[in-house]
């Protein structure tokens, strides 16, 4: 019933805390290539299938037709951390379909980047939705929504033509039926559908090689893949795992954090992709479980020389100390 | 190896994420009273024992020497969220003993109450180790240091007269030696000494009752409990699990959480003592495995009426919108 605890925290001598997750690696096939845990088990992939949610904005010629650049597409595939440069962007995507912040359904946080938060409270600023880490998903929804002349107030409804068109492609690109039964409703208020671990990371090979897509949905696939890896700042922000990764390898390694401790990755080299969850939805977890994981794709030495420091986080206290670190187990480090 | 899966993250139809832990509760003489998972292992209690760590605060003669009102003993105690009166209780403690913030050494952040900390970008402030939810327990230090007549530089250090107080306390409570092996560095830069969960339950069953205890050190624990039971917001702050425990059951359950999803509960009509360690670190889930475990023990119907609400906690979007809930699996909620 468990899964395996792949990652632990360590506090002078002692594991102080545990992971357990499972990892799937599948071709565009579905055939598994490595797993950890039982990767049948659904699960809900959350932000981490922003990419795929964005592919109807190519597909349904929204994206050309309000003119968004390489910037605009990294944003409807973020989770951004609402920096000034994040918000600037989605409100020029808005604006290209004529629209501001007040269409956004997704609800107000305060930018993910303490930084900026704190600036904008001191210039007496407030949470709006465009600070919203998914606004840049929501402005890709809307100017969907604004190029097939659908309503633009009920978006994120299930049964929005959007969210069909959404869950069409997913469905396509993964092998898995996503039933009502299986649809919750995210942080941003879109659907989240859950499905099987497997299945997400066969969908995430098939977006990363285009195999089984017909040629428009390869086209725009790799259009988003290449617009990522471009601007990886604008899929996360300053000081992020995906942002990080994505700087250093460019177009080999699309990675994508969602809730709850899911990553997913789309190798186009390696024909490969990559679907995790820590069962107890930990981001810091998930991201030495995805770093051990390119690890263990690697190729080269340099590859591992850029990988490793991300499998062996060094935990530092109030005061700068070293106090610890996440680490993978032996099951995920000899993996 | 793996403890039992205590808690579940649900979201539409489907469990999203878990958490597994382990739960202690012993009597004064260290006898188990119920147990779940692995009892006998060894964890960082971290700020689970600042009331532990205050009883030198007051066997000293500190708290007594420099007037400290049961609002200041309190904050001995807590993990504050940083509020303005947080702030100025933890000000008024250091001025008793002819000191100020530049004298703590718990290192600085925001404060953990979001709209005090957009209140303080607001007004041009910046984080300072005052704000460290640990800053009231630093100044029970300082306090400690100069009544004493110690050095007021090192106070973190463990061997520092101040720490060999606080461990030589910790020990005689709880059973446990702790050994330099044992010790590692708190967030706050404060020794945190591992030992086994049922030590730590035993401990504060005799915080709770007195039980083993010189009469001294039993009043010092009676009057530590009194001012936290008095003050449960000093404790925790606005919103807070601890605050909110207390608030509704005064002296009959003293709870106090600690990083890495551990909690801790001294209940005196029971004599008993409470400790719970959520394996991966999860404060969602240390707060109902609390709640269930209070549930458990509780004595009357309007008790568990004010319980329940705490073991099944609803979780809503960035618009308000209900998603799923966190509770406790069956092993916990029929125990």
């Amino acid at each position: 019933m468990s899964n395996p605890i792949l990652v632990e925290v360590l506090r002078g001598n002692h594991v102080e805390s545990v992971h357990s997750g499972a990892i799937a690696v599948a071709d565009a096939r579905g055939k598994l290539l490595l797993a950890l845990g039982d990767v049948e088990r659904s699960i809900y992939p959350r932000s981490a299938v922003k990419a795929l949610q964005a592919l109807p904005l190519i597909e349904s010629g929204a994206a050309d037709l309000y003119g968004l650049d390489a910037e605009g597409l990294a944003l409807a595939c973020a989770s951004h951390s609402g920096e000034p440069r994040h918000i600037a962007t989605v409100t020029r995507m808005l604006a290209g379909a004529g629209l501001d912040a007040s269409a956004l359904r997704c609800g107000a946080h305060w930018p993910l980047h303490q930084p900026s938060a704190q600036a904008l409270a001191r210039s007496g600023g407030t949470a709006g939705a465009i600070h919203n880490n998914c606004s840049g998903k929501h402005a890709g929804f809307l100017c969907v929504a604004c190029a097939i002349g659908a309503d633009r107030e009920h978006y994120v409804d299930p049964n929005h033509a959007v969210q069909r068109m959404v869950r069409a492609a997913i469905e396509q690109l993964t092998g898995a039926p996503l039933t009502s039964d299986d649809c919750a409703v995210d942080g941003c208020s879109a659907p989240t559908w859950a499905l099987p671990l497997v299945s997400l990371a066969r969908g995430f090979a098939r977006f990363a090689t285009g195999m089984g897509l017909t040629p428009d949905r390869a086209r725009a696939a790799a259009r988003l893949r290449e617009a990522c890896a471009a601007h990886p700042w604008h899929v996360a922000g300053t000081g992020r795992f995906c942002t990080a990764i994505m700087e250093r390898f460019g177009t080999r390694y699309f990675i994508k954090t969602g809730a709850e401790g899911v990553y997913c990755a789309a190798l186009p080299e390696h024909g490969l992709g990559v679907a995790l969850k820590c069962d107890d939805g930990a981001g810091r977890a998930g991201e030495v479980m995805m770093a051990a994981t390119l690890l263990r794709l690697s190729r080269s030495i340099s590859e591992q020389e850029q990988l490793e420091p991300f499998t062996q986080v060094m935990l530092r206290n109030r005061n700068g100390i070293a106090v610890g670190e996440v680490r993978p187990t032996q099951l995920l480090s000899v993996w």
